[in-house]
């Protein structure tokens, strides 16, 4: 599995690592590992293999006995096959102004769904049963798209994590008024570590219906899955990924990465490191004078306020993103993959470039 | 690369081979040892890796300086990124009724590329000019959604494959029309093994303006590309590829499986191995009385028609599936990893259960 | 209601008539005369109006006690609302290949509905339950666009008529599958009028599930309707229409030209005249040496097959369109205001350029 | 065209006028009075006939020589149409959270044309070029629906209205950044009227490049209209409009209503009217003591703030709608048929129920 670092087909420096997103990382090797015993023979296509029938299983060992597991290529594609499944023509999706869903899907959600996005301007990402209500309304007056699903995403793209209380008012308050929640868990894994509790504790046990599980940042090649949590809510799943052209024909190859993050701990680990590297870095970022760290570090990301020339500087350094350039505010991403190394040289570079 | 047979994990007996689909295959090693190159470390996401940038070269020497290539995860999403790059909202795409958008793809060109597909009985699968014209009309009317891509798939659902020339004839009649070609390459490999010419003698050479380049069944894992081959045919094929739901955040681990099958000769051993074992197997079956062959063997399908109670038996030893299942045709598919003994063996059990 | 003829204002000459469609004709003057009625004086918008709150109890007393009336401004509209009711997003629509919906509406069922359309060749514009087997099945097969609704249109496109036993079918054999079936009645008056049946013989009181009204080409000016026969086989109509664009703010005015033709008899005189004036057409036309009627003529069109020539000559006196110009055909419609004289005149004019 | 109050056939009472919309009302006799003279005879359908072309000169004599019309059914028709016809299969729109394509059209603009709206909070339902830089960014970034048109309305859905110099501002920024700008002009005649210019004063003069020209609330039975003024930035527009469903078969009849509107002053005495009265409204509910106006008052429309229990009793008595129920904020409506003594007696209504 570990070929020789100076493979002449190698064309990338596999020790450089930075902190501009969790998916710049490539997989665990243990992923990599499962993609080989899944290899060789044939597996019936679309589905109907071997792998795809263990990760049911093994979803339902983390879901509960009803869940159920369709995996699909990404995330876009999860989240859209899901609020598809849980809208009618008539439909409109509830969520907050920064959701991956609004910002960053390229309108699939509109083009590819059909689907209005009813939005809400929130202070950290999170919406409240209160925020919900400025656009839960208007069910009976067809002038308006039906508001029909709250897509919530934890943990946030601000890096804010939801307590399973705060996600059980959501969705009493959304179910009340005959909605559906969908939550995009992209960084579910994430949230889970940082909550110190299992994942069904802040979805189906406390009502969620249909997650956007994601295996990609979590170290899969590529993976993620669209996993029902209440069957009531949706049917036709296999049809809406196959029209929504997320249906993998080698799926052994889907299931099996989600399979060995999943059937043991691999999942958690990956996203306890991730955690704690980004408390690390916070930890060193904080000590740092004239370096403010704007939201709570639940999870894996700091976000952080600095001068924009010092951060030009250490973008020459390390590679990240700003996050609102005009404000000067960037985003540090730590991955599975992250070392304490990676996390002390970057705060030593930031120190030096803050000095000059 | 190559764990115990006996590991725990694994969930299938890698020895079972059968003929139901050249996607019940898995990956060729090589593909998978490519993987692990491409693996570790930090690159890029949404295809600004080293590996999208290397497959892009390697894309360019099969088809010309001006190719581009936009790597996606599956053939309908492929194919539906192509036609909505080739048409404009009241475009229309002319297409063998049997094509694989007309009756494979769930509807999905028409659900989420908004495409009306006009489609054209064939004999064989193959579209020519004079069939084109049964539905190449009507340019100024509005009443009609407006045909602006002719779409043909070599080698085509039914296993035979068009010459250069004819699809030279399709191009220059499409194009005298003011119409763009699309050509659906999900066995282009295959094709291009029959015919012993390059890929590009079929494709830009003739005038295919955007093809549909598949990886799936050629031996990768997953992974299909947009191949641009003529760049004023579309624009901004990142945003369509986004936004339908296409775009691989880990790209690297799609380019580097394309690399691997392009890079050399893998493309081409692949597909001609496949293509060899089924023109094997249409010796076999030739020899046994009472199966008739249905179409010209050229590539790694054989089309047979054979008493349905002898199919049947043969399904309980062997997968492979019905094509018309009331006149008795069966569909047999070799693929890269299908031995010589693999045939003998079915053409053996073939004869045993027509015995009977 | 009558302005001078000589009105600086009026653009056309109110005398000249042709045969080219029955959409060429303008407004029944009783039609006419219900806008002044319905006009004056506030009521209420999308829908709310005593006009509509009428239409409802006329519908109802040609269709039945649970039948119920959406109306929206035209024929496309009245079908892709219908048949988006009827589908899921999964759906697909089994239509005859000379459709309406598939060779006149601009692509609107794919581009708006999102409906895949299974196309059957017929003979004549009629569906029958062999020839909707063609295309019915898969239910339970992803990969395809699962068929939920056959759409028929009565009278056809050809003007033929199916017979209400034809049509009760077709209802069975679609319930029996699980199919609803749709009736595009963008004539439904002159089928009825033909078979001398009440609307509801062919319609509801045989299975069929929704209806698109056809108010325009009776007499209208504009203004169609979807009527809802199954309530059991759609929701939230008022919904689709609004987000199909067919929501009419003052609906008072579409309502009251639909009830001015259905309330009393008119729908049926106009019917009927239009039908009258197409045997007269089709009589005067058989004692034509050289000129072939196609089709039967049992509405008010005519099909006919002459020299090319001919027809162009002809189409200097009086318009027409070709329906088939490389064969010769052409569609000669008659509507309610075809007088005797508007068809004798055009028998004899045929004649002389027959005689050239 | 007046028929006696008395008919059996009318079922409403054409002397009772509201304050609830200006689509409430009817159509201007001389509106319906263009009807009669259009009708009889025949006439291409679809837009080949003569009132379209003359409507085409008529809208010329208004917005310039290269103006364009296309006549649809309704405004969100128009509105979805012209959107679509701006942008491509990857473009958003930008626009006011309060615009009307975004609140009230059903989802229409999302579901039909596949647009994502990128939506600004505006103080006063007017968008600036500042408050288009919130949304006007990322033009390059394919994870994001890339902003093609700003769409305005004028007059605003809260009933203020645009300067030619605020227009001009935007129409510049948005052409700065290579975007377009629609215009949606459901009430432009109130607009023109109460600026005190012609209506091109504020749209091609500025650089508006498609309007949506409303007629229905100007006095029109239905009948909206396209009207491109920059001929560069669309094209297709009547495939467009019929894939749209908006394509009206006997099209003389919208045409010749906005004809009568906009030929000689029709357009402006009514619009002129109803801005009058609302102005006499206004006035009136000033001297009431405890009702609050809420917005300018520049045209037909006007919000005010009262006790929830008067507004309750009030609407018993005359017909109008909460704008926002929880503030007590209620919207009433001036159309051109409203009279004096509507607006007077109503004025007395309030200030009687204000006095209990």
């Amino acid at each position: 599995m570990n070929p020789p670092k100076t493979d002449a087909r190698r064309h990338h420096d596999p020790e450089v690592r930075g902190f501009a997103s969790d998916n710049y990382a490539g997989a665990h090797p243990e992923v990599l590992a499962a993609l080989a015993l899944a290899n060789s023979g044939h597996q019936v296509s679309y589905g109907e293999d071997a792998y795809t029938d263990h990760l049911q299983q093994v979803m339902r060992s983390h879901f509960g006995a009803t869940a159920e597991v369709f995996p699909v290529f990404n995330g876009t594609g999860a989240n859209v096959v899901a609020l598809q499944a849980l809208t009618d023509r008539w439909g409109a999706v509830i969520c907050a102004e920064s959701a991956h869903i609004n910002v960053d899907e390229g309108g699939a959600p509109e083009r590819m769904g059909g689907l209005k996005l009813l939005t809400v301007p929130t202070p950290d990402g999170k919406l409240t049963p209160e925020l919900i209500d400025r656009q839960a309304y208007g069910w009976e007056d067809e002038h308006r798209a039906m508001p029909q699903v709250v897509s919530i995403t934890q943990n946030t793209e601000l890096g804010t994590i939801y307590t399973p209380e705060e996600i059980r008012a959501i969705c009493e308050h959304a179910h009340a008024h005959g909605m559906k929640v969908h939550l995009d868990g992209a960084r579910i894994a994430n949230a889970a570590a940082s909550l110190n509790v299992p994942m069904r504790a802040f979805t189906n046990a406390v009502g969620v219906d249909v997650l956007s599980f994601g295996g990609t940042k979590n170290g899969a090649l590529f993976g993620e899955a669209v996993v029902v949590l209440n069957q009531d809510a949706v049917s036709h799943m296999k049809h809406l990924r196959k029209l929504s052209m997320q249906l993998a024909s080698k799926m052994r190859f889907v299931s099996v990465q989600l399979e060995a993050l999943l059937a043991k701990d691999l999942w958690l680990r990956n996203a306890s490191h991730s955690n704690e590297m980004a408390q690390r870095l916070a930890e060193g970022v904080r000590a740092v004078h004239g370096v403010e760290i704007l939201h709570p570090v639940q999870a894996n990301a700091v976000f952080a306020r600095l001068p924009h020339d010092v951060s030009e500087r250490l973008q020459k350094r390390y590679r990240f993103y700003f996050w609102d350039e005009a404000a000067g505010d960037v985003r540090w991403m730590c991955s599975f993959d992250t070392t304490e190394d990676d996390v002390d040289g970057f705060v030593a570079a930031l120190k030096e470039e803050m000095a000059r």
